[in-house]
C-alpha cells in the first residue's frame, strides 16, 4: 500500500523535526501556484488547512493511516475526557469512508498511533488559556521513536486544536480507500494570534433549538473560533429560565420555545467540550422588552416599555437575580452587560421616572451611566468581568469600571480610542463583521484588521480579538449555518493565523477557503458558496462545491 | 407529579381500547377550532401528528413518560436490531431535555414502558410491505395489564412508524420538566394511503456528501416518506464509482466528489434501518455526458456527446456492467432507467450513427425506442422492474415493458392515461411536485392529488403514489434541507393519509404543518418557514417559529 518508502527518508524526518528554528520556516505553502480544483486534478502540494497554523515545515511523502487508529495518552491532562471523546469524534471524521475497512488485515499502515501529551491536568476554560501545540507527522521506524503522530500541548484545549488540524492534513483516497496525509513529515507550532475569537448568536429575534445552537458549536470548533456569545435575550423574546424570576420567560414567543437552566448548562458543557466559552449576554437597560411580559414593573409603563425603569429599585432586584442565576451556568469570566442603542424617550415622558430624574437631579443621559454602571457593580460582585456595546464607552468612558471590555461595532476608530484609554476591546465593526449584513462577501470579512489604527504594542495587546455577530432578524434555525459559513471562517483565520500569512499576496486563500467550505459540508454543516456576493445564495448553477 | 388521576379513568380507558370499530372513529381532531400558536397558549387539545394517522381516538389525560422509558419487545420481529435501535433514536428525541433527569428516583411516572409487538421476522423491504401499525397508549395500573404504551404491527417498518408517531406525541413540558404525552389514552390505527412515497435527490449537478444524505434520510422518516429516489449520475457529473469500468468516475466534479460502493451501501443500510428504500437511477441514453469522461467511446463524437452512441454495443456492455454492479448495492425491487428529454441531433449529424439508423432502417425515434427497451431488458435480467420517466410512455406505449413503472412529470393527466394502459404509474407533476419549483407553496404541493382523473378502482390501484423531486441545479448541501422542507412535508401527508382528512375543509393542516416545521428544526433539520410564498426565503422578520 505504500506510495514511498518512508524509511529511506528517516535522516530527513530527523533533521526535519529536530533542525534549527531557522529550518522550521524553510518550507512553506507554495503560495505562487494554487491549482485549478476541478476534474480530480487538485494540487496535492497545497495544504487545505484552515485557519493556516503559525509555523509550519512540511514534507513531500504521503502516509497512509491507520483506521484503527489508537490514541496514547501522557501527561497530566492526556487522559482527559476531553482529549479521549474528541479524539472520537476525529475519528469519525476522519475515517467515515472505512466503516467497513475496520479489520485492517494485513494492510500496513504508515500510521497507526496518535500519541496525545498534555502537561497541564487543569481543565479550566478562560479567556487567554493556553490554546497552542506542537503537531508532528512522520512515518514510524523501528529504529526511530520519532515516527506517527504526536500532538503535544500545555492543555486539553490546545490538544483539540491538534486534533482538529490533524483532521484537515488527511483524506480519504477514493483509488486507494484508504486515507492518507500529504506532504508529511509534518512539523506544525500553532498557537492563535488573539485569545477572544468569537461568534455572536442571537436567540431573540428567532430562537434557535439546543440541536441547532450544538451544530453551531460543533462547526465553530472546525474553525478553531473559541467564544460563543450567546445573546439569549431581547426585546422580541425570552427564552431563558430564570428561577429566581419564574415568570420571565412567560416572554418566550411559544411554552415550546424556551431553554432550561439545564439546556444551558448543556450547551455550555457541549461547548467546553470542544473548547470554546460561553459569554452570556443580559443586554439593559435597551433591548429588554420582553421582560415586563412577565413583570410589567420593569416597564416605565404598559404604553412605553424601553429602556427598563431606572427608577425602580425592582428593576435591579431582577437584574441581580437573572445574573445571579446565570452565574451558575456560565463559568466564563466575561459577561456582556449590553447597553447599546438607548433611547431616552420612556424615561423622560413617564411622569414618575421624569420626576425620579427630578428628584436625582440627573438627565435621562445621566440615568443611562448610572444604569450601566449599577448593573456593572452586579455583575463585578458575581466575579464576572463586564463587557458593554461601546455606546457606553462612547458616552461615560471616563466613568466606566477600567476592567471593562469594550465591544466595538458601530464603525472602524473605537477600538484605538479604547485601548489608548487603557481599555481592552473586542472588534466587531459592522460594516465588515456584521454577519447579518448580507452583503459583505467572504473578502471584506477576511481582510478586516482588528488592529487598524494601533501601532503601540502595549495597545495592540489590549485589543483581546474579535467576534463575528449573527443578528437573527431573519436568520432561524432554517438558514444560520448558511449564513455564516464560510464567512464566519474568514474572520477565523484572521483571528487565528498571521498577519503576514492574512495577506491579499497570499494566493492560496481563495482555493484554501473553498476547501473549507467543502469540509464543513462533508461535516454535515450547511455552508454556502465562497463566492457568491450575496451571503447565503444558492448556487447559481451546477458545479464542484469546490469552485462555488 | 401526577396532573390527573388515571386510575379513576380505568374503565374508560378499556372501553375505548376494546370497544367496536364503531367507536374508534369517535373522536377526532377539533377541527372547528385551531387556536393561535403564540405566547404559550397553545391548545393542547389539537394532537399535532404529522402526517394525520388513518384512524384514531384520543381521550383528555395528560400523562408522564418516564426518561428510563424500557423496551419491551414480543414476535418474532421483536428483537430486530431496527427496533432497538430506532428506540434509542427516539429516547434521544423524545428526551432531549432530560439528560440531567435520568435517575427519576422518587417520580411516579405514567408510562414507564414501551411494548412494542413485531408479528413478522421478515425484514425485507420493499415496494408494498406492510407499514401498518397499532398504537396504544393509556395509564397502567396495576389492575389491568393494558396500561403503558403498546405499538404493534406486522413488520419492523410498521413498527418504526409507530414510534415516530409516538415521538410526535410526547412533548417537553417546561414548567414540570417531564415529558408529558397529551389527550390520553391513544387508539392509533395506521397505515399509509400509497405505497410508494418518495423523494428524489440529485447527486449529479451538486454532490452531495454522505453526512448531508443521512441527514436528509433521518428528516424523510420524521414524515413517513419511504422512497429515496437516487438520481445519482446525469449529464454534469459521475459521481459513484463502477468497479467493472473503473475510469467511469472520473466525471465526477472532483477526486473528493464521488461515492465509493460501500458509500452507496452505507446510505442503503442507513435508510433501511429507517424504514427507506433506496430506488437509484441510471438516465439513459440522454443526461449521460458524464459517462464520456472516463470512456469517451459512448459520446456519438468528442464535439456531440448526448445521447448515448445508439449504434456501439460497447455503450450496452457499460450498462450491464454499471447495472450488474448497482445490483449488489441496491435490493429495492424498483430501478429507474430515466429515458427523458432525448434530443436526437447528436444521432442524425454524426456519420457513423447516421450510417447504423440506415442500416438498421431506424429513425432516430426508433434508435429511442430501441435503445430504452434494450436498457430495460438489462434491468430485468437482473430482476429489477424498470422505472422510466413519461417520454419513454408517451412516445411508445405500446413497446414498453408492461411492468413497466411509468413516471409522471411533464403535466398532470399521464397516470391516468398509462394506467387505463394497464401500467403503474408514480406521480411527479413538475407544476406541484418539483421543489426546485420555487415558487410553488406548500398549500400547491398539498392539495396536488395524485389520483386526478382515475375513478376506477382497479386504475387507482395501478398509482403506486408520488414523489417530490429535488433538482439540484441551484441546490446544493447548503441549502437542500430549507428547499425541501416544509414542502416535502405537504406531500408526504398527501400520500400517507386519508384523502378526505387532508381536504382543505381541514382547518388544522396549517398549524400541524408549522408545528411539524418546528419539530423538524428541533430535530436539527433546517425546514424553513412555512408561511413564505417562495421556497426557502428568510423569515420576513423577528418571530416564533410556530407561526412563520
Amino acid at each position: 500500500m505504500y506510495s514511498s518508502n518512508p524509511r529511506s527518508n528517516l535522516l530527513f524526518v530527523v533533521l526535519i523535526l529536530f533542525s534549527s528554528s531557522l529550518l522550521i520556516n524553510s518550507r512553506k505553502l507554495d503560495l505562487k501556484q494554487p491549482q485549478q480544483l476541478d476534474h480530480g486534478h487538485t494540487d496535492d502540494s497545497l495544504a487545505y488547512v484552515w485557519p493556516l497554523p503559525w509555523d509550519y515545515t512540511f514534507g513531500n511523502q504521503t502516509l497512509t493511516v491507520d483506521p484503527n487508529l489508537s490514541l496514547v495518552t501522557q501527561g497530566n491532562g492526556g487522559h482527559s475526557v476531553i482529549v479521549s471523546e474528541a479524539f472520537d469524534r476525529y475519528k469519525k471524521i476522519i475515517f467515515e469512508h472505512c466503516s467497513s475497512k475496520l479489520d485492517g488485515s494485513g494492510v500496513d499502515y504508515h500510521l497507526t498511533r496518535l500519541n496525545v501529551i498534555v502537561h497541564s491536568g487543569n481543565e479550566e476554560l478562560q479567556l487567554g488559556v493556553d490554546e497552542s501545540y506542537t503537531l508532528m507527522v512522520a512515518a514510524r521506524d523501528e529504529l526511530s521513536v520519532i515516527g506517527g503522530i504526536t500532538i503535544e500541548a500545555n492543555t486539553v484545549y490546545g490538544a483539540l486544536h491538534g486534533l482538529e488540524t490533524l483532521s484537515q492534513l488527511c483524506a480519504f483516497d477514493y483509488g486507494t480507500k484508504t486515507v492518507k496525509l500529504f506532504n508529511a513529515p509534518w512539523y506544525i507550532q500553532d498557537k492563535p494570534r488573539f485569545k477572544y475569537r468569537g461568534l455572536l448568536i442571537d436567540t431573540s429575534r428567532h430562537y434557535l433549538p439546543i440541536e441547532i445552537i450544538k451544530q453551531v458549536i460543533e462547526s465553530m470548533s472546525y474553525a478553531k473560533l473559541n467564544v460563543l456569545h450567546w445573546h439569549i435575550i431581547d426585546e422580541e423574546s425570552f427564552p431563558l429560565e430564570v428561577p429566581t424570576y419564574p415568570k420571565l420567560w412567560k416572554g418566550s414567543y411559544t411554552k415550546w420555545e424556551r431553554y432550561t437552566t439545564d439546556d444551558a448548562s448543556e450547551i455550555v458543557n457541549f461547548a467546553k467540550m470542544r473548547g470554546i466559552n460561553v459569554m452570556a449576554e443580559v443586554d439593559v437597560p435597551g433591548h429588554a422588552e420582553s421582560w415586563g411580559k412577565g413583570y410589567p414593573d420593569v416597564w416605565p409603563s404598559p404604553s412605553c416599555r424601553e429602556p427598563l425603569d431606572v427608577s425602580k429599585n425592582f428593576t435591579f432586584d431582577l437584574i441581580s437575580g437573572i445574573l445571579a442565576d446565570m452565574r451558575k451556568i456560565f463559568p466564563f469570566e466575561l459577561f456582556h452587560l449590553g447597553g447599546d442603542e438607548v433611547h431616552y424617550d420612556c424615561w423622560n415622558s413617564t411622569p414618575h421616572v421624569k420626576q425620579w430624574l427630578q428628584d436625582h437631579n440627573m438627565t435621562a443621559k445621566d440615568a443611562y451611566q448610572y444604569f450601566v454602571l449599577r448593573a456593572q457593580e452586579i455583575a463585578i460582585s458575581l466575579k464576572w468581568t463586564p463587557v458593554n456595546w461601546e455606546e457606553t464607552f462612547n458616552t461615560f468612558a471616563s466613568s466606566l469600571d477600567p476592567r471593562t471590555v469594550v465591544h466595538n461595532w458601530l464603525g472602524s476608530g473605537v477600538c484605538p480610542k479604547a485601548v489608548a484609554k487603557g481599555f481592552r476591546c473586542v472588534f466587531s465593526n459592522q460594516g465588515v463583521w456584521y454577519l447579518d449584513h448580507l452583503d459583505v462577501p467572504w473578502d471584506s470579512v477576511y481582510y478586516a484588521e482588528p488592529l487598524e489604527g494601533i501601532t503601540d504594542a502595549s495597545e495592540q495587546e489590549l485589543v483581546i480579538g474579535g467576534e463575528v455577530c449573527m443578528w437573527a432578524e431573519t436568520a432561524d434555525a432554517s438558514n444560520f449555518q448558511q449564513t455564516i459559513w464560510p464567512r464566519a471562517a474568514a474572520a477565523a483565520e484572521r483571528l487565528w493565523s498571521k498577519k503576514e500569512s492574512a495577506s491579499s499576496a497570499n494566493t492560496t486563500v481563495l482555493p484554501r477557503l473553498e476547501y473549507f467550505r467543502c469540509l464543513l459540508t462533508r461535516r454535515g454543516i450547511q455552508a454556502a458558496p465562497v463566492t457568491n456576493f450575496y451571503a447565503r445564495r444558492p448556487p447559481s448553477g451546477p458545479g464542484s462545491c469546490y469552485s462555488q
